[in-house]
């Protein structure tokens, strides 16, 4: 692309190194920033740095935060002694958008896979065992991806949590609602058969 | 969605107001720039404010420009004599993309659409016409929308340029190269075969 104004092409640049945004696409959010007015484009600059430079991690929970500690650790209301074990920030909203979980998060920053070099020491095991030598945690919730990396994770913390008295859980695994049983596959499908649940109780969850 | 950070929420905000752009997928920019050195995201803030602040438009042809006259209109090396009359800003990248037109533009910044509200005076057409009346043009090329809208504009502004003695003509409109004929609609199939070309001229622009 040729361009007649190196500001327009600078900007084109920049919003095209963005993932899974072309030239074509950049160019058209570019053009749609040059006709919005200059204050809230002033805004728009403003909102991406702050956040990138003034956001913090929670000491407790890795959680994206704007002080020491997140609002969910602070938040009083919340069951302090449950621990929702996710890999990272976007799993946390997933399961907020729920509302169905009023505990805590801690965040793993990824799961074991030595094919990709992760290993334990790289992701925040260490402070999450601390944490429930220290606080008096109840249970720990695994809400990790449903593959073999997970569940290599599970079995890493689980191993390491043995000792301490805390109940260890995991997130149902089965048919995903309005999923039909013909198309799921044969390791989901058998997950579901093993773990069956009683009528009574599935209903009562309804 | 539910966020524990404001930072991070009116980041996401503030993605999600450009066009095609979902909450979804500007959480997902937002987090690849959580991941990208703070230098380049205050790099990626400052060049779209910049852009927005600083950009001009070519006093001359309405084109974006860093400085009062546009890159194009002030290079002795285009033929300053040849105006092709384009729609918007968009179009000057596209035909600059074909690097056969070595002339200049002018950007009307629209075309006539009275159902949209959009009359020859809020269209850069009477700068057109000083711009021909002052300088030695020597031919216009429209390169306008093959639309009815695009044709009423063309009518407009040639019956504005009749009393001057300049060259007016229209980018050719035909079957697409590549194009299938039997999925080419009437107008255009019409059109093609009434403004036919001689062999020898088709082969030589090859």
């Amino acid at each position: 692309m040729q361009f007649s104004s190196s500001l327009l092409e600078n900007a084109v640049a920049e919003f095209a190194k963005l993932p899974g945004i072309g030239k074509k696409t950049a160019l058209r959010l570019v053009l749609h920033l040059l006709k919005t007015e200059p204050e809230k484009v002033t805004a728009f600059g403003e909102a991406i740095t702050r956040m990138r430079n003034e956001i913090k991690f929670c000491q407790r929970c890795f959680n994206v935060a704007d002080a020491d500690i997140c609002s969910i650790c602070s938040n009083s209301l919340r069951k302090q002694d449950m621990i929702c074990v996710v890999e990272n920030i976007r799993d946390v909203i997933a399961i907020e958008s729920t509302q169905q979980y009023s505990g805590t998060y801690h965040i793993l920053g990824g799961i074991i896979s030595p094919l990709d070099g992760i290993g334990p020491d790289q992701l925040n095991i260490e402070a999450l065992v601390q944490r429930v030598q220290k606080e008096r945690i109840e249970e720990i919730i695994f809400a990790l991806s449903p593959n073999i990396q997970g569940d290599t994770t599970i079995y890493y913390i689980q191993k390491k949590l043995q000792p301490l008295p805390v109940k260890v859980t995991t997130i149902a695994r089965g048919i995903a609602f309005g999923g039909e049983l013909e198309y799921a596959d044969e390791m989901t499908l058998a997950r579901s058969i093993t773990n069956r649940l009683p009528v009574e109780s599935y209903v009562a969850n309804r």
